[in-house]
């Protein structure tokens, strides 16, 4: 296997962390034998666990000396609950190693230099492009700005409508698009709503794979706003990630709310959307357009103070799937709009 | 060149001739040399003039003796102004016609038979399911229904906002999409709007290529709605179709007062396309997304009388395709649904 495809394979295993590391960022390992045999393959464990490297280098064993290894992230130098990855990687006698993104984080940055200087050949921006927009992308957001990277999910008819005038929304999208909203949210740290979906729906706001199971990681439910939720709300269920509930009608109450958060759905309703979308919150749109035209009801998102074109939000087209009969829109933050960094 | 690859050509080849040949059949024609060159290439002239086969006869020449003819449709039987076109085809010397679809219409049927009488080999249903969706499906719309095929345009914001509160709409989408929206109305029969839409944007539906000059062919101009416009309303201007004003509520008149319509493009606004869709009257919808969130205004669709979500009308999705930063999705009347014929 070539560099850039172990590459490929370290993203991918890095997907099974996110969530589940936070605060720390979700990377992914692979170590790969002198002659290029993958050897093991690994992603960052809870806070206080291994990191992808030294997980990598347990499922190589020996396997990594004369090897090399392939990180989505510059190895850490630091030596916090777990030792430094740089010096695990020395002691297990890797020759090479390739990393995508450099460490943004002073106190862990430094890794690269103390492998060099055991003599080891180090290569930095492998793929970086592709691994940035990967599973690190929250944790680099939450780098660059001090906050999490907020999605938008808009889930609606081709007209923007999410709910019949009578309050009925299931199901617009179809089960294609679904399952991979929930796959989704067991990678997510927080899904937020309003206090209006919370009381009109009643979601469990879970993390559930196809088969109705739920994922391992669940994340935190978020409901914003004044009202109270009653004592048996589905919220609260205790299959679910803890609740939070936000008194205030402030998106960035929710955001300093979840001080360890990379990652952050904002399911709705069209007010909550409307807010995140108002006060420039928003990184991305995850819009899953379902082939109907509803014709009335509500839609999607509700912006307060909206008069003329000039005030629409303009994002940048990144990706169009095909979900089933659903269309996955993905949209970024436009980098010609005006960005908070 | 192949047959399969002749008919793409003579595909191709009749995209021209849609809105002008109404209300005959917009066919593509590709004459075959015996070794296989393409010797001459035709589509259906405006009524009156010669059909596709008569074209590429023409383009051809001598060439045509021994060769092939590759038609999207079977060749009429049929003196009408024209002469036949399978006896054209007998008198050129071509030795094999391959066709895609046969001809519904009993009065043109029976050409296949005639080449077949004259000795000629003669293959029918040659990538018969593109070229039904391809140009000719808008008259086989009208065979099937007795109506034209009705399509639905939707431009929108990603939640479905057509219009800022303060009635500005341009331009929410971008160049690439206007242009593939005109492109579209130089092969239409028609373009309906409501008197709403041509009292507040005082369009001029004519069909402009990007450099800002006018279409050869200019569909006709229908607006729907008992108010008048005013005398010097630019639907009025002579550079586009002939303006149709259809005293009524009920969009089942905009079809009969065309009669000799293929295909006619509904582009709102909002009652008008309700009025068409609660008329199950939409064989498919052209909805372009642009990447961008107006949260407020109006929605492109208001279908009277909607209240639960089992009163969506549910489509197919049939392509989506980039045009610049825009999406353009391309729904088809869903085969499940109930449909008309
Ligand atoms: N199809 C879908 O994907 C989807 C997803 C979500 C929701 N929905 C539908 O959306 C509907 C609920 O809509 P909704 O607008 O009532 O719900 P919402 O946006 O979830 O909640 C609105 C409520 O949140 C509180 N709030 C907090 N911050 C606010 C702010 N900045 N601005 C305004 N309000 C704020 C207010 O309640 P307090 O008085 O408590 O502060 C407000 O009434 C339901 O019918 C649900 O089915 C559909
Ligand atoms: N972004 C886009 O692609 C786009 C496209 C089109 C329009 N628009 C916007 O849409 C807005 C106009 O919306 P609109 O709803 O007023 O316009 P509309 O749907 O074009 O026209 C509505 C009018 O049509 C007549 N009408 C005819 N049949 C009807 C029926 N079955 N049901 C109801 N009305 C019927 C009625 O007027 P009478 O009293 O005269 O009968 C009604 O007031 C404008 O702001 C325009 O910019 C945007």
């Amino acid at each position: 296997m070539d560099i850039v495809a172990a590459m490929d394979r370290a993203v991918e295993a890095s997907f099974a962390a996110m969530g589940v590391s936070s605060p720390n960022p979700p990377v992914g390992a692979v170590i790969l034998t002198a002659d290029g045999t993958v050897a093991g393959v690994g992603a960052t464990q809870p806070p206080g666990g291994p990191h992808a490297e030294v997980m990598a280098l347990r499922a190589a064993g020996e396997a990594a000396r004369g090897g090399t290894a392939i990180v989505t992230l510059e190895p850490c130098n630091h030596t916090g609950r777990t030792g430094p990855c740089s010096q695990a990687l020395i002691e297990a006698g890797v020759v090479e190693v390739h990393y995508a993104v450099s460490d943004p984080n002073p106190v862990a940055a430094g890794g690269a230099d103390t492998l060099r200087a055991a003599g080891i050949r180090v290569t930095g921006g492998v793929a970086v492009d592709a691994v940035e927009n990967g599973p690190l992308r929250p944790w680099l957001t939450r780098q660059r700005l001090g906050r999490p990277m907020v999605t938008a999910k808009i889930a609606a008819g081709i007209d923007g409508r999410i709910v019949a005038p009578d309050g009925t929304s299931q199901w617009i999208t179809g089960p294609a698009a679904r399952d991979h909203a929930h796959q989704q949210r067991s990678r997510l740290d927080a899904i937020v709503i309003g206090t209006g979906t919370a009381l009109a729906d009643n979601p469990t706001l879970t993390a559930r794979t196809a088969d109705g199971g739920l994922y391992p990681h669940q994340p935190a439910r978020v409901v914003l706003g004044h009202r109270d939720l009653p004592a048996d709300a589905n919220v609260r269920g205790d299959t679910g990630g803890p609740l939070v509930c936000v008194d205030s009608h402030h998106p960035a109450d929710v955001l300093s709310a979840l001080p360890d958060a990379l990652w952050v759905l904002v399911e709705g309703g069209p007010h909550i959307l409307g807010a995140f979308f108002a006060a420039d919150l928003v990184d991305e749109v995850h819009a899953y357009v379902a082939p109907m035209v509803l014709g009335a009801g509500r839609s999607s998102v509700e912006i307060p103070g909206v008069t003329t074109l000039d005030d629409a939000r303009r994002f940048e087209t990144r990706e169009v799937t095909t979900l089933g009969s659903d269309i996955l829109i993905a949209l970024d933050r436009s980098s010609r709009a005006s960005a908070q960094d």
